[in-house]
């Protein structure tokens, strides 16, 4: 089978390798749609997030749906032919952080795409049962590519929720802001600002339920936020920048006593934020990581048309083509915001 | 001017008071509109609700909204000629349930129509500036007097909240569990389940939201709720009945670990639960009072049309008039949910 | 071995057994000491609780602790000899419940005692390693069995909670009513008060924390309460009766806007609340099952002394002597609170 | 009467200045214990905190105590004679805030010792009735003039609570880590470790209740929390201190899932955070402002025992010796933790 093989910075090769084998409650899936996220463009420039370092080579990717085709002897809950989303992570169910219900913060779990994890941008690749979801005839594998950051804008809200009726704002929108901005759509807040620096990207926010936009590059978003609110700011703000100043900006957006969702990921570990805000406005920042028991909300939300993940896929590439996919997404060229590579 | 005032069970007499003079900070309502609420209905039948007696004749009536005609030397916020909903609690502000942010449960709150306070059912009503509302140019007078009972419904769900995608049921639907209704329906719910008696309200409910509807003279509620959410139960339940049942009916409903708004008046005191159900599933039961600093809310949700009352009111009656209201209602006749005494 | 094996009601039966043989994960436990809980008490008398039922005959008990004596082959995080207090309930880590943290409600539980599953009075009992909990040499088996109520207790209290300073109330104080005041007590409750029918547990509960103490049988609780409290009531309430009045009893005693941890089980399905009371104060009702993820806090709770549950043993039986045991219970006889039968 | 005024960076003068009069619900209160906090040094040696400015010559001080001595027309609450001490904000009670029980938040509020509202350091204050707190006779006034740092660590608390059992941090130990520490002892947390950078602060905090400390100019506290900890982490850390690393080193220090109280003022506005932590760590960051309803729980806590006070008063002095007491706490003299001045 092939295989999309990450070696250096920039550097990802197509190459055969064996066909694995599925033993005990394993699953062997065919990979048919990989979504191309953030962090994995950051492993395909950096080879590394922080001290997660690529040290030898592997596909990365963990966005992905695809095929059941083969499973072994323990597994009870899926079938050959079985169309599946896959869960990327599988947790330990034993930790503490298992315990209290919190999988996503599993110090031993095992996540697709996360080194020295290989990621799913293979032909074939290996899951457990239990993390195989099976989707909908009417879902494409693109489309269940797209739970797994749908799932992140749904954790991110089940951690800081907002009530119909409330104000809110996201700042950046990449997949995982409109993930939020969908969320907080759905949870029937009646003023949405989303923020960015791409007025591509600002177009498709309105399309998909933003009530204001507002370009950091051109406009103040504080002041902004403040005219939209009357004066008081919003309730909730979902941060899903890649950028060193995100969380100020959510910050100087809140109401006093907002709640902050922090979920992007800067390129610098140490950045800077002028505490003296938080503090008088009481504020409350939530970090969020990956996602928890979320694909019942997920598919609910989907096969319900409360969410509509499909306008978020603006560009679609074969398995040979994953390095210009990787760099179309590195350098936000012709308007893109979630390539799917499908293989 | 004229005033409508109870004097014994079904006797509720027109009578010409003096007009009465604003002072302080207080406001002289010209009263426009007054909805019938059920538990207007029980003073009407009964000249009580449990240890609360009208022992003196009075005027009944809380839902209502009117214009400021007159006001005293020490208003600041409102003006004559202003269109204003009337929030009926006043609460101290003083008390620790008003520091702790729970207005609607001051002890020394002074709320119309709860005797011995006089209610609304007058031509002229005096009122504090902090309890008129400005409402809409957009907005009628019958349409804001629903503005109290959605936001009971509003404080319900604030208290017992729901996510997109979650599962939810409504036990009797009367205006306040249409308030329910609409809430957990802006709020994204995907599977809603409401339950009553009547088909008249069960089909008003459809048509606002309801995915299901049970009419428990004829199914069983709990098999239906079962059957619908994948044998799970509903995540959250608002029992908005005035019956005594409605409690254990919200309970049969509920998920295990669900959580169940406990809204209705019960007709008498002493109702039966089977405790066992709730403890097996460890239930959260909410009971609610009222509302508290829920105006933003429910006028934004009227504003952007994601909350729409106006269906609400069935019925329409003159001041003269408002003996047959009270009986329509009481008898739930002629497909009423919701009938507003327009002055 | 020799095993208790109830046959029918008041029929307890010492008998010979083969001795069961670990596999897998499993682990053998030598049983050293078992305490009498009321729900054990209650298939004692009743065969059943509820619809939980005994149909065929088998040992009861869930409270116990005991030594390691053998393994399975997958068996890693155990030993030989090590003294172990033993988790009562192993769920399925995979069920909604699980995942979201509340492993004391999953469907799929396995619980010892539970019918049909077998209890703990027998000599050997098979375990599964995740189980086992290690406990410190200078813990003793009998005060290790005493770390399953307690648990029930921690549970209860992290669901609902007091701060230093608030005021609290445990209705029935068996040996979960010690467990809530142990909990009230160590998170800095200031005024406690405890109500029972027994003078006896009344002393106990005040030698062990309770500021003021209340016989139901002799004087009004509510009014107690209203006075300690300087007229508001507790802030929290933790019933822990089996009596049908206790959770009136509860909602009576609490503040507006308070708290009350169901807990207790009563004698039949069907209790009467006057409903009226929570809803004007807005309270919580919390239905609390069993305890989950409590350990960590029990055993430092007992380590650093701010808990102890030696005094809640009153008595000790050998094996032999189990039924005058379960009668001393049954009868509340000879200042009784916690019986523990030591093998 | 005499009057500590601030005229300049440390350029505090006593003046004489006419004694006011109190009108409609005022208190006129003689002024007998003002503590001396680190925000009022920061005024008497920078002039400002942040963009709040001394423009003009005022007191500052507002952790204070003292006798009415005479009251307006409108005062109700209180009488000539009693003791009291003083909450320094007076909130609207009409905002949203204040509506929502945050009165700490209220935007409105009037605050002693904040520019340009004069401060405590005067024989003869005004405060309104709602402000003077009765205290107990055995309470002297100095004692009474620490409950209002030690209300800054109820509301931290109450923000971020722990439960019986749980292990928690607090980094920076001057009188509002030590009202942290008091809250978290009397909360039942079983490991409390207390970082500093001066020994005889960290000796206070082992005197109090912490059972670890650690100074951060020798050891480093993240190691020394890890194995504290068991490798986990603390659950809950408070920050108080005024150093711009006091928040990472927080973050450094919680387990997963942690909750963090920011409540320290940093003498920068922006201060550095390695933002990958708390996300990986998926933490809460809760700032805290003040305090709000705390006072039934601080004077409960004081009246039982739980929490003493006293021994954080290490010197006093009297209304002369103002400047003398503000450049000894400046200079962490003598081992000062809190100095009072007497008047």
């Amino acid at each position: 089978m092939k295989a999309a093989v990450l070696h250096a910075k920039r550097d990802m090769r197509i190459e055969d390798r064996p066909r694995p084998r599925p033993e005990g409650t394993q699953v062997l899936v065919r990979v048919r749609a990989v979504g191309v996220c953030g962090s994995d463009v950051h492993y395909y420039t950096e080879m590394c997030i922080g001290d997660q370092v690529v040290k030898t080579p592997q596909p990365v990717g963990h966005e992905f749906a695809g095929e059941v085709t083969e499973f072994g002897p323990e597994v009870t809950a899926v079938n050959v032919g079985q169309r599946v989303a896959i869960e990327p992570g599988r947790p330990c169910h034993r930790c503490r952080q298992c315990l209290e219900g919190r999988p996503n913060c599993c110090p031993n779990v095992v996540f697709y795409g996360t080194p020295p994890v290989e990621g799913a941008l293979q032909e074939f690749v290996i899951a457990d049962q239990e993390q195989c979801i099976p989707i909908p005839d009417a879902m494409s594998f693109a489309e269940a590519a797209m739970l797994e950051p749908l799932q992140v804008g749904v954790h991110a809200y089940n951690l800081v929720s907002c009530r119909p009726g409330d104000w809110a704002a996201v700042v950046g929108v990449g997949s995982i802001g409109l993930a939020c901005l969908a969320m907080i759509r759905a949870a029937g807040a009646t003023r949405i600002v989303v923020t960015d620096k791409l007025d591509y990207r600002l177009e498709l926010a309105r399309q998909l339920g933003a009530t204001h936009t507002v370009n950091v590059t051109r406009d103040d978003p504080a002041a902004a936020v403040k005219q939209i609110t009357d004066g008081l700011g919003a309730d909730v703000i979902y941060e899903a920048t890649n950028n060193a100043d995100g969380l100020n900006q959510a910050v100087s957006l809140s109401a006093i006593a907002g709640r902050v969702a922090a979920i992007g990921i800067p390129p610098v570990d140490d950045i800077t934020i002028a505490t003296h805000h938080p503090r008088r406005k009481q504020l409350t920042i939530q970090y969020c990581r990956r996602s928890a028991h979320t694909i019942r909300q997920a598919l609910e939300l989907i096969a319900t048309g409360k969410v509509d993940v499909k306008p978020w896929i603006t560009h679609r590439f074969g398995l040979e083509q994953v390095s210009e996919a990787y760099e179309l997404v590195d350098g936000y060229r012709d308007g893109v915001l979630k390539a799917v590579i499908e293989i």
